[in-house]
């Protein structure tokens, strides 16, 4: 869909080149949605179960095609959640290889949901493994921790790929340290902010407290935010068009539960059905908001 | 060496259980070092080499033994660093599970340096994967990342195991979040100590500026401190003294390139003998001070 897969080349190494594919890939498809495949062995769709040889690991790859098929023509990428194949072991990482795969068969960009930081050598064998060739995962965009600072960051943003700074994240506790005001008046999370547009990175942003939607978007005019929190943490569409002012791949919309579970709803039919039809409403309601 | 490992119960679930595991293993042991192993498949050793298959996997998994097998005995635990098997895909994950197994014969506990973190079922996924048993990485400790808050932080505190916060990391960058002044004249690192202190969890704390140690040490009088940056990143053991106030546990250092490589030193001899002589050494300078 997107053509050539970015690089190692020094013409790779810029942020836009990954913000020009997705500028691309959201046109085309008409989609800011990101399926999110947070896979749970013990919650895998029965069509999946029954496809699989009732292995965990095979069964959340029959599980995240399956949820791919249904959904991933509304989307435009995947974010695979790490953690969910990592507690399988090693074979839930050659499942995750497995689920990548079939994402990008599907004409998807891959966002691996790792939230990975550390001093800068553990950081590049971070990136060669999460970004990089075979053996490593290839993906086109990685979640990122800035706490450790702007030189933990510069490894991952010397691969050309879609990097994405946790800046204000979607759960309770972000109040914690991210709200916490420094001297002067600013809080942690927007000088966090200062320094994703400074590098030209990309932001977490959650989708659960809009307010904080259109300062993120004065600090940082050229991130695409990555926008967790719709659906399940009680995030809503409608409330996120600050994120598109740059354009509509200005803002991704992610959704994980809300669409692998909307079958749970009474009457909303069989999983592969009401994924899609889930998807699909997720898509024209984030369209709708486009610059 | 330190007797049956920490289960699921009730009773496992408080950060005593990992401390005074540690504690009695520190005491038999008669050492605060931590084997750091960050093996990089371009760089074992000629003999682990020789005895390997040839694959990037399987070096790394020898090289990974015979550094257990050479300096294992002068320390008290292992601290694989994450990174450096992810970069190797399905069969770095594969490798890593056989390092630990090589770290758990000798006797050594087992710090997973991941510096994880997520939103709460996310984190309780790493959790799962990284302190729960098999295919779980049953570790004894992790390392964590606190950007996120305090919510995050409770599904690994929840499992018993040992916690090591994020607080001050020993590479430049850390100025660039962590020692923000905060409205009030406090820096984010010492609002992130105070919540380990509150949470009695443990703490990363780095080993280049000792002048953060006296004050860590107020902050945090119960917490264990990991220790990071002696050696290649220019922190010298001798001004560690304010970690082990609480005792021989309060402090664990840990030391990777400059044992694995320390037979690079010119007259330094063959890479197993040159690395158990360093970590002796080390062990020797770390006990001295214990309070």
């Amino acid at each position: 869909v997107t053509g050539g897969r970015g690089g190692r080349s020094a013409a790779a190494a810029s942020p836009r080149v990954f913000r020009e594919r997705l500028a691309a890939a959201v046109a085309e498809r008409r989609s800011s949605i990101v399926l999110g495949l947070d896979p749970d062995p013990r919650r895998v769709w029965p069509e999946a179960l029954a496809a699989s040889d009732g292995s965990a690991a095979d069964a959340v790859v029959a599980h995240c095609s399956a949820l791919i098929a249904a959904a991933g023509p509304a989307c435009v990428a995947t974010k695979p959640q790490l953690a969910c194949f990592e507690r399988l072991g090693a074979a839930g990482w050659a499942a995750l290889e497995r689920v990548v795969a079939a994402a990008r068969a599907a004409g998807l960009l891959v966002l691996a949901d790792a939230k990975r930081g550390d001093i800068g050598v553990s950081a590049q064998a971070y990136a060669d493994g999460l970004l990089g060739p075979p053996p490593g995962l290839d993906a086109d965009a990685l979640t990122v921790n800035p706490y450790m600072g702007e030189d933990t960051l510069e490894p991952f943003l010397a691969t050309g790929r879609g990097i994405f700074v946790l800046v204000r994240t979607s759960n309770p506790g972000a109040r914690d340290l991210q709200d916490a005001a420094l001297d002067g008046g600013e809080r942690v999370w927007e000088r966090v902010a200062r320094l994703v547009d400074r590098i030209d990175a990309n932001a977490v942003v959650g989708a659960t407290e809009p307010v904080h939607l259109v300062r993120a978007r004065e600090l940082m005019p050229r991130a695409t935010f990555l926008l967790p929190g719709v659906g399940a943490q009680g995030g809503r569409v409608e409330d996120l068009a600050p994120a598109f002012a740059p354009g509509p791949h200005g803002g991704l919309v992610t959704a994980s539960r809300s669409i692998a579970r909307a079958h749970e709803r009474s009457g909303a039919g069989e999983p592969a059905q009401a994924a899609r039809e889930e998807a699909e409403r997720l898509r024209e309601a984030a369209w709708a908001l486009r610059a």
